[in-house]
């Protein structure tokens, strides 16, 4: 069991932000994703655009936001449970709570922040018979471990960006790559589709247009794979299947932990410190509401402040905090590194 | 008479990031500042140290963090009236306002944003007889614009950073460069310490140390001081005297203006848009309180776009504002330029 003050759910930039604003008040957190790695959306949709409207930056790439918010709570040590689901939440006599995930990971913590953004996102899979029989064995939706795939045979199937990208990624560690699409025509960044053309030509990339995958075969785990290209029919023998047809957020099993709920969002209170209608769990960022509710990521880093200041009056009811800012007391962090300002000398002149 | 959309009081970070989310609503802003240039207490109190909290940057020098605004906002031109202290507000039948300046300047605007930090920066004055009768006849409390100084004779007083490093500055520009300070030990960073040392072994600034400022003299203007040091009275002659005791921050006739204020801050609606007790004018960052107010900046920032987001509605009533993301929609300025994500190709690979 993972015990820590604050569980935060979701690793976008609210969630992360989080972790920093409790380790102020030396609260630590941990954060559940059900995605592979930090970062929400930006690391997951679009790591590479640029951003205008976080405050400060006239313009930064989303995973440039990612990794500066990373570098911003190392000090503070969160915790990650990746690539699972929260999926259940219990709340125990003494008003702490246990969370736990799809495979059954638990999560013990005092409060909970719900930082769920749309949703958790889950990938849009492809209409294929027996397709759920083969996850996990041989079918996947997500690159977690590129060299799971060095020197087997990859289909990978996908006309945008994440099937152009892990095509060329994987170019180098597989034994073969097919890309199937069913258009000619692939949607991305210029140099990507340039880069497939390229490797297309060299041989490195097997491509099939316009064409869908219609069936799947195997005993134990994937084998082959039936294929309608131009309404012909074949079979094409292959270690895996990587389907990647975009995400689609879903709020998924917090819908029904009881919460106060409003057009798929979480209704808190935004006059005082983003709770949800449960006391103790909170909801920032994109994945709450209340009136004149904005998503955008500077509000969740203002939400996620507030919260911590909650939980922390939560934890140590009727203590007096008094708030320094970060300029004249530095930041102390939970590994031992000190961040401060140069101070001023006081020296005399002769 | 200047006329815009939002009249902004205080160049703070809150209040110079306001310009960029009116912008992307269309609306224009004015920015007045008692300070001479925009930063507010970042740029006037500590630009060279580092702030760890700001959401994305683990460390930012305050006065980069105020360049990084500035070149955010540039984009949507916005107008500013420094140097001038807001003194009074009149709301006119249409619901619109003009705002008069210590100077007299008139501004004409839909709705008013204070974002007025601690208050304006009043200089602490010493107590020399007189002394009001020669500001602007040779005393200054600030410099402006160094070249005034060109030169010309120059006491300055004071023991912490902005005497050492204004004595450093201007020993290129005055002809005669005084530091008067009642203690032998000055406070301030270890490099301008040492450099005002080197400078005054090398004959280009005076000091004269412990002593202070006693009397003004001049018919016209400031031409001579008396100085008292060790006890031992003696005059000597200048052209200007700059006394850099420090600031302190007061509301000043901004509390005269009929707005509901609770421990010197202004309250605002929290709930929903940071609007004062008078429609129309609104109060953002640390000059303003609700439950749960923490002082940050980036709680400024949040507080700032919803306020935009509300002067929108109050000037486009009933009208339908879908919010876009910068990442998808760009950014257009008012000045022409466009900022934008590289497009998706949709490209056909053969």
């Amino acid at each position: 069991m993972i015990k820590t003050d604050i569980l935060i759910i979701g690793a976008g930039p609210t969630g992360l932000f989080a972790v920093f604003e409790a380790g102020l008040l030396r609260l630590r957190c941990h954060i559940i994703d059900a995605l592979p790695q930090p970062g929400g959306q930006l690391a997951e949709l679009y790591p590479k655009k640029p951003i205008f409207d976080i405050p400060g930056f006239p313009e930064v790439l989303a995973g440039d936001l990612v990794s500066n918010l990373m570098e911003q709570i190392k000090q503070f040590e969160p915790g990650f449970t990746l690539g699972q689901r929260a999926e259940t939440i219990e709340k125990l006599d003494d008003g702490t709570f246990i969370v736990t995930t799809d495979k059954g990971k638990k999560h013990h913590a005092n409060a909970v922040a719900i930082a769920g953004g749309l949703g958790s996102f889950e990938p849009r899979k492809p209409l294929i018979e027996d397709i759920e029989f083969y996850e996990d064995k041989g079918v996947k939706y997500f690159v977690k471990n590129p060299e799971k795939f060095r020197d087997k045979r990859v289909v990978i199937a996908g006309g945008g960006d994440s099937a152009l990208d892990w095509s060329i990624f994987l170019s180098n560690i597989a034994s073969e790559v097919t890309l199937i699409h069913r258009r000619n025509e692939f949607r991305g960044a210029l140099d990507s589709v340039e880069k497939v053309q390229e490797l297309k030509n060299a041989g490195k990339i097997k491509l099939i247009t316009p064409a869908e995958v219609t069936g799947l075969h195997g005993h134990e785990r994937l084998e082959a794979l039936d294929i309608e290209e131009n309404g012909a029919h074949r079979k094409i023998e292959t270690d895996y299947f990587i389907p990647l047809f975009g995400l689609s957020p879903k709020l998924g099993p917090i819908a029904n932990w009881g919460l106060e709920i409003e057009k798929n969002a979480i209704k808190v209170d935004n006059a005082l410190d983003y709770q949800t209608n449960i006391p103790g769990i909170y909801a920032i960022g994109d994945v709450n509401t209340y009136p004149g509710k904005l998503k955008l990521i500077l509000c969740g880093f203002h939400e996620a402040t507030l919260m911590c200041q909650s939980v922390y009056q939560r934890m140590n009811p009727g203590k007096k905090y008094v708030m320094k800012y970060t300029t004249v007391s530095g930041v102390d962090g939970f590994d031992g590194t000190r961040k401060e300002a140069e101070k001023a000398v006081v020296k005399s002149i002769d």
